[in-house]
């Protein structure tokens, strides 16, 4: 075959794809395509921060996100991301100064809760906060394996390790239950967000919390979230690791 | 069951999903596990840019990257990205001073090198340049169905369109006349690289080029591209549509 005619193949090839499945799809109207193809790309979309703001995950979806979540997918994600951290980690070379930071997001990064929103519709139900602060009361949310696997990895490189999360201050104290209880120890800093933080964006305090520990002198060599608003903004480390969501949005 | 059981259980269901499956998963060793969970997991890291600098796909995920880019999921994760710049670009109050932008890419965003990359293993092979260009020589690259589709879209919006590749300007008449072979037309400004752009990393390169758009007084609100380095930098668009590309990756 020439190549005007592998073209012509090519064309004609996904031309039928797109005709046949593709221009169906759209977040706006029902369509009679599969809907676990539309969710993977709905969660791609949303994974690589495509989707913009959003509030709840789409109807349609919900079994879908049930089944990542609750199957092999979240997990395996999860450890690959994780294993690139730690790759990255051992480049490093940590310093005696004790000024090589790593900083982790802790809902659904280090702790999973995962036991909330299985009773609560995947993130199709619009968050509600006092339902979500009970939950965190128990303070019995399961760690996220390959999450408690980095962080130990890194503490063993000598990591000072920083959690940085958008709970509050009058959530310390079962936030430091929960993290002891689920296997973790030994961080150097609980950054919860104070009164003056209220109100702000995720991607604003979060910001400027990490830009206090490099006025600190440390050295953010890696940060670990399952929001972009955890990784982005100002202050970034040197390497971002997002670990996957497809429940919910932060800004 | 009480919260606690409730706990136990769910940390059970992990913990043996944890054991049975993932903890055998590594980038570094062959292992028993199912290469298309493993591979859709290299995926998500590579698309979320997680996994850094890379040169080549792993050899165990050829036949996935294979399936992923032949098959209907390439297509439809492509169709919803476009779908979420195209609900974006609908909220823009395009001007009548003509200083409206969008930013293309060319390679894996506007058209699809799919025919090169089929032939040459699915970014499995080192990236040979010569034979590449002799592929961009033949100007027969088709279009990616949804990226054609949005183009118009805009420009039936009124936006201008800039394209910004990072091929040279020695293939400036092959490029165009590709392009509009696949179909695209009536872009503002094709930018290629330069004497003077050589040897830099995409993501400069990019940046330098966009920051002398906004120089010249446009607004650029959208960018589409299958690399971050596409996206990221300085003089980045108002909102960044990253599109799927797991066959390689460009600083």
């Amino acid at each position: 075959m020439g190549s005007a005619g592998f073209l012509l193949a090519v064309t004609l090839l996904i031309s039928h794809a797109f005709a046949e499945s593709i221009i169906q799809i759209s977040p706006h109207r029902k369509t009679r395509v599969d809907d676990g193809l539309y969710c993977d790309s709905w969660r791609f979309s949303v994974e690589t921060n495509n989707a913009g703001v959003w509030y709840s995950i789409p109807s349609r979806c919900i079994p879908f996100v049930e089944d990542y979540m609750n199957g092999d997918r979240y997990l395996s994600d999860s450890q690959v991301v994780s294993s690139y951290g730690l790759d990255f980690a051992n480049t490093v070379n940590v310093s005696s100064d004790g000024k090589d930071a790593w900083v982790f997001d802790i809902d659904e990064t280090l702790l999973s809760n995962l036991p909330y929103y299985d009773a609560h519709g995947f993130g199709s139900e619009i968050f509600d906060e006092d339902s979500f602060d009970e939950w965190v009361d128990l303070a019995e949310a399961p760690a996220l394996p390959a999450s408690l696997k980095l962080y130990n990895e890194l503490k063993q490189l000598g990591f000072k390790i920083f959690l940085l999360t958008g709970r509050s201050e009058f959530q310390r104290n079962v936030t430091g239950k929960n993290l002891l209880f689920s296997g973790y120890s030994g961080w150097e800093k609980l950054i919860l967000r104070g009164p003056q933080d209220q109100g702000k964006l995720a991607v604003v305090y979060k910001s400027e919390k990490r830009q206090e520990l490099v006025n600190e002198g440390y050295r953010i060599h890696g940060s670990s979230g399952d929001q972009w608003s955890d990784l982005q903004g100002f202050a970034v480390a040197e390497r971002s690791f997002k670990l996957p969501n497809p429940m919910y949005f932060i800004a």
